[in-house]
């Protein structure tokens, strides 16, 4: 799109949206507000905006001693925590790129992000230390670690070298820093998506795509002074989703979560209630464990000022109305990816459909993904590229352009065909819009089974299977057939205590949702479905393994 | 400040941030949300985001039609209703600056301006013709008229010539429209300044600085699409105090308040009650008029989701106080200038305070100005422009930087003092800020009293003044004086009844607040107090008319 130059204005167009303003201006507003951190042993670390703002001008000041330059690429591989946060600002602070390490890759991915992205340091947990030590030998670029502990250096064994302590190079480090007027489309982040196929590839975020998200973030929550945010998605996860940052900028209480999984969940949920959290965000499966632990509970806890920005994937309604009606607290679901920062949608109802719509359609509108929040340009496209209607119907892939919205991946150009001309992001995800600009995702764009010229949402019919009482997992994928291009193949894991419902029971239950066409040719009973190192069901490999059912015995 | 420039991306950088992606998306997303618009004869117009933003294609068509073209300035002289709204957007949705025209301003400076900005086109209200009439002669650049009207042309008697009707361009225009791609940079709007002193100063207004400010002001209100919000404050001045872009991006009901004056007050305060208003904003004297009517209703409204936004002075606690008790509505105090794009500080309270501070501590809180809001950077400086501290005392003047505060005024080089070296606005406002953050103003800087090497503010004086009973107007200004080079002078206007009221008394008022050195050496009882045309006081007259008082005879 050509930029059209009209009038000339000299009106502080050249103030910099960076994000080292959002901490400097919560420091004036907000010094006295708390900020609290879970340890490895459970108790609760509590400090002020005020005394973070001085370890982050520490934090910025102890990497410029050590040789960090502006422009240099460090990583973090951490948790949730008060460090993590300084690290958010003090690191990106200096005119460095912090590059989020997911502590969750295997060594092979994890080692390409490092050297892909020329990390020069790594800052990392004492708890992951190991996860270090499985990179550093295949990553020849990095000149040191800094460790994240309470423990003196001496009482650490380690092969990393060289190490700094945290700590200590913030103590020795002066609490004056004069923070560098930061051009604002210079690099603040690295995030890494890792798919089913290929390498990570590296999504760098501006100052000013994480700043004007923040504010956007804010705003349409929306998040302020009184509330209290529980960070529990991880921090290597897409800069947390935001919420950090939003937080920031209105001053919130944050509370971060430390090291946890799901055996930890009644401990949090237990500070979810005792300080009395406003928001958090997570997937459906920690809410739904989270609501499991609450059902259980004597007392419930009045959660009616809460707000759970669930994402991942579509929350069930059962999660959604339980959360409800046990608590008050709303859920509301987003959608976005590593490229779009997490948030391209939330949902939220509008006035006049709270007054047309049911109970039950409600329900059923808060499991889309929501509107595309303002900011954001968004189309649906079918494979030629055409537009496709706001009808609720057309399903295409979703392309998305903003200002917080990549339009590159770094140092890939084999992955430029993810990008449109006109500089959308090809989400490769299908959906559609409905009148209202609500987006409904029906499937990835690859998994979408294509069945005699109509498309079949692996997405719908997998959450379908999980609704039955017997299924414990599904995966719903498109195997090539002689006669109708593709058909559905479901892969079922049935719980204990079921193991003896039928193909035809499962059929049954298909066919509440499904027209008849629609229903997978075969079901298969297995132990296990095969996951990415994300977690993420791994269709490519289901559909190798079964690329040939159809083929020699087409039904 | 030099710009750093770290770790390049290209991530989205070049989309721009332009006014014309609030309305798009607001359509996008909104369409069904109403918008109310009070017609001259009191009736209430209703039609949809939609609908507005058909009309605002419409527009955007038809200006083009007759000749304007990107960069050209065109005049808008028009009350508060649905079509200045589309103005907003339709007319700088070509690329083109909407000149903001203050009606209340004299036939000199009003065609100063529309000279100044070399205005092509004038929209105007038919029943503001006879204004356009009045400057008409004195500016020969114009080349036709848009008047806003529901009448045929002919029925029209006027001196403008060429004249076009504005509905009648909209109907004849297409509905289809191509907006551009503008540059963020570019201007989207001008307001001119009138102070005093000299002639009008433009401040031109980017898209990027609407664009920000928008979201700011909906995330720190917050603003949201249940928000029903009534636009009381001309739109002429400073956008609107930025309501209807912040509106617009929430997709928030708005409510046009038409023509109108105190008269109208009774009507105004229906309206808000019976469209169930939420948001609005005004400066004391039309919140002080609502609360008397108010007071005189049997029911009271409930208004307890409503803010008012309470901006040109400081709010007495009275007021505030009143619209609490009676009503549940919370008057915040915002402080601003049209350099400054009205909105730089918020009174909101911060929870520990709120547990902290008495109840009359909070009110006496309350009338600060709030605190700067996160986004801009402040500092108040001596005369020397050193930093004054948090303290809550030291009172200096303030400098204000960031995304929406200009940082010169459009070809006034003569003014270029108003700007510091390192970009701040030098607002001209003396005060100071407290550890909280919370700005107090004392003064205008010319107006501040030195006495003796001592500062005393003449607005405490005349609000201490104006809380006295009997009094019903009052200013007080520096006189020179050849001790103390200069003291006090009090003007003073007496309500009927209380027209008997000693010169004592009204020093013995003033002793309740000042200091004996601190009150005026003189104070006059006039009948009425010199104001310029925008209805300040005048007090480079005052000064004038009585410079010789303390020469002649010192006390």
């Amino acid at each position: 799109m050509r930029i059209i130059k009209g009038f000339p204005i000299d009106s502080g167009d050249n103030y910099q949206l960076n994000v080292i303003n959002l901490i400097k201006h919560a420091k004036r507003n907000f010094s006295r507000q708390e900020i609290v951190s879970r340890k490895i042993d459970g108790t609760l670390y509590r400090y002020t905006y005020r005394e973070s703002y001085e370890r982050m001008q520490r934090l910025a000041n102890a990497l410029i001693s050590i040789g960090v330059k502006v422009g240099d690429r460090i990583g973090v591989l951490a948790w949730n925590h008060h460090q993590h946060y300084e690290i958010y600002f003090g690191l990106p602070g200096t005119g460095a790129v912090m590059v989020s390490l997911n502590l969750r890759l295997t060594p092979q991915d994890l080692s390409y992000v490092v050297n892909h992205s020329d990390t020069k340091y790594i800052i990392v947990d004492e708890d992951l230390i190991n996860v270090a030590e499985s990179i550093s030998p295949l990553c020849n670029g990095i000149e040191g670690y800094i460790i994240i502990t309470e423990k003196d250096l001496n009482d650490i064994e380690t092969e990393l070298q060289p190490v700094y302590s945290y700590e200590k190079l913030l103590i020795n480090a002066s609490s004056v820093y004069e923070w560098p007027n930061l051009d604002e489309n210079s690099a603040y982040a690295a995030c890494y998506t890792t798919g089913t196929t290929g390498k990570p590839k590296g999504v760098y975020y501006s100052h000013r795509n994480v700043y004007i998200q923040a504010l956007m973030f804010a705003a349409q929550l929306p998040m302020r002074v009184n509330d209290i945010v529980l960070q529990l998605v991880p921090m290597f996860h897409v800069l947390g989703w935001s919420k950090p940052q939003a937080a920031t900028y209105a001053g919130a209480k944050l509370i971060f979560s430390g090291k946890w999984n799901l055996d930890d969940i009644e401990e949090l949920t237990d500070i979810m209630v005792k300080e009395r959290v406003t928001v958090s965000g997570a997937v459906p499966a920690v809410f739904m464990a989270m609501l499991e632990f609450i059902r259980k509970m004597e007392n419930k806890p009045d959660l009616t000022r809460t707000r759970l920005i669930c994402g991942g994937s579509e929350p069930p309604i059962a999660l959604m109305r339980g959360f409800w009606n046990e608590t008050g607290a709303e859920i509301i679901h987003s959608y976005g990816s590593t490229e779009a920062m997490a948030i391209t949608t939330l949902n939220f109802f509008k006035p006049w459909l709270e007054k047309e719509l049911s109970e039950e359609e409600l329900w059923d509108l808060k499991k889309k993904q929501g509107t595309i929040v303002s900011g954001l340009d968004v189309k649906t496209v079918d494979e030629y590229g055409n537009e496709l209607p706001y009808d609720g119907k057309s399903s295409g892939e979703i392309l998305l352009r903003g200002p917080w919205i990549t339009r590159r991946y770094y140092n890939a150009p084999e992955a430029k065909d993810s990008f449109t001309g006109d500089k959308f992001f090809k989400s490769g995800d299908a959906g559609s819009l409905d009148s209202e600009g609500y987006l409904k995702i029906t499937d990835r764009i690859k998994d979408v089974i294509k069945s005699g010229g109509e498309w079949i949402s692996s997405i719908d019919m997998e959450n379908t299977l999980m609704s039955h009482p017997g299924v414990l997992g599904a995966a719903v994928v498109g195997i090539p057939h002689p006669k109708w291009d593709e058909r559905p193949l479901a892969l079922v894991v049935l719980r204990e205590g079921f193991k003896s419902t039928s193909k035809d029971e499962i059929r049954e239950h298909l066919s509440s949702i499904f027209a008849k066409w629609q229903l997978p040719d075969e079901i298969l009973f297995v132990d296990s479905i095969p996951r990415t190192s994300v977690g993420k069901l791994n269709k490519k490999a289901i559909r190798m393994e079964y690329k040939d059912i159809y083929i020699k015995n087409p039904k």
